[in-house]
């Protein structure tokens, strides 16, 4: 039987799209990466671990800021390439500017305007 | 100013990743992509339109099946490179298995198991 891990479609960079959603609200908190051990490791762990592409290293969400997303669902999509993570977002904040989610900015009339506000401002969240 | 597509971080194949959620269950339908002609359509036609990867053209979402995307919010994340649509699936019914949404694999014990039923069997939606 094929190991869970390569029923997987990993793209050129060995990394999937990785969708983390909020249980309860199902406010669509960010997207991100992973690698085979960053899957494997929020499995291991309980808790998102994503890729970092700019870093290209491990990411382990929320270990400078606290703000970890504690894993509840895994889910895989109809081409294998995409992920779906519902999390339990601890502080509620899940975004490095200090809002709840990522999607902070909403198209009006050809303008991007900022639409939901900064919880903890990130010099707090990343001062530790 | 920077005309609103030109503040999008275009991937080095021109495209930015984008979640498709439905207004009101706040289901995550789908992931797609887009390029820059396929983001001004779905806001010129108020309905999605994705770039297709494999058939590296335009991918008029539902053109063929009828499960179009009605437009309801447009919102870009922090790092200018992922997109949130708010739709209204028309049919609901997203994915091209005939599934509500393409995330219908559930990780268990270490597989991989199908836990969302077909709507309408593909033959049927695809024979017109």
């Amino acid at each position: 039987m094929t190991h869970w891990l390569d029923e997987i479609t990993w793209n050129e960079q060995g990394l999937v799209a990785v969708i983390a959603q909020e249980i309860g609200t199902n406010q669509v908190l960010m997207l991100a990466w992973m690698n085979k051990e960053a899957l494997q490791l929020t499995v291991d762990k309980n808790q998102a671990v994503y890729w970092s592409r700019s870093r290209q290293k491990l990411w382990f969400k929320g270990e400078e800021s606290g703000n970890v997303q504690k894993l509840k669902d895994i889910r895989l999509d109809c081409d294998n390439d995409v992920i779906l993570l519902t999390v339990e977002q601890i502080n509620g904040i899940a975004c490095h500017t200090g809002r709840h989610h990522c999607f902070f900015k909403q198209l009006g009339t050809n303008k991007w305007k900022t639409v939901e506000p900064v919880i903890t401002d990130p010099s707090i969240l990343y001062s530790k």
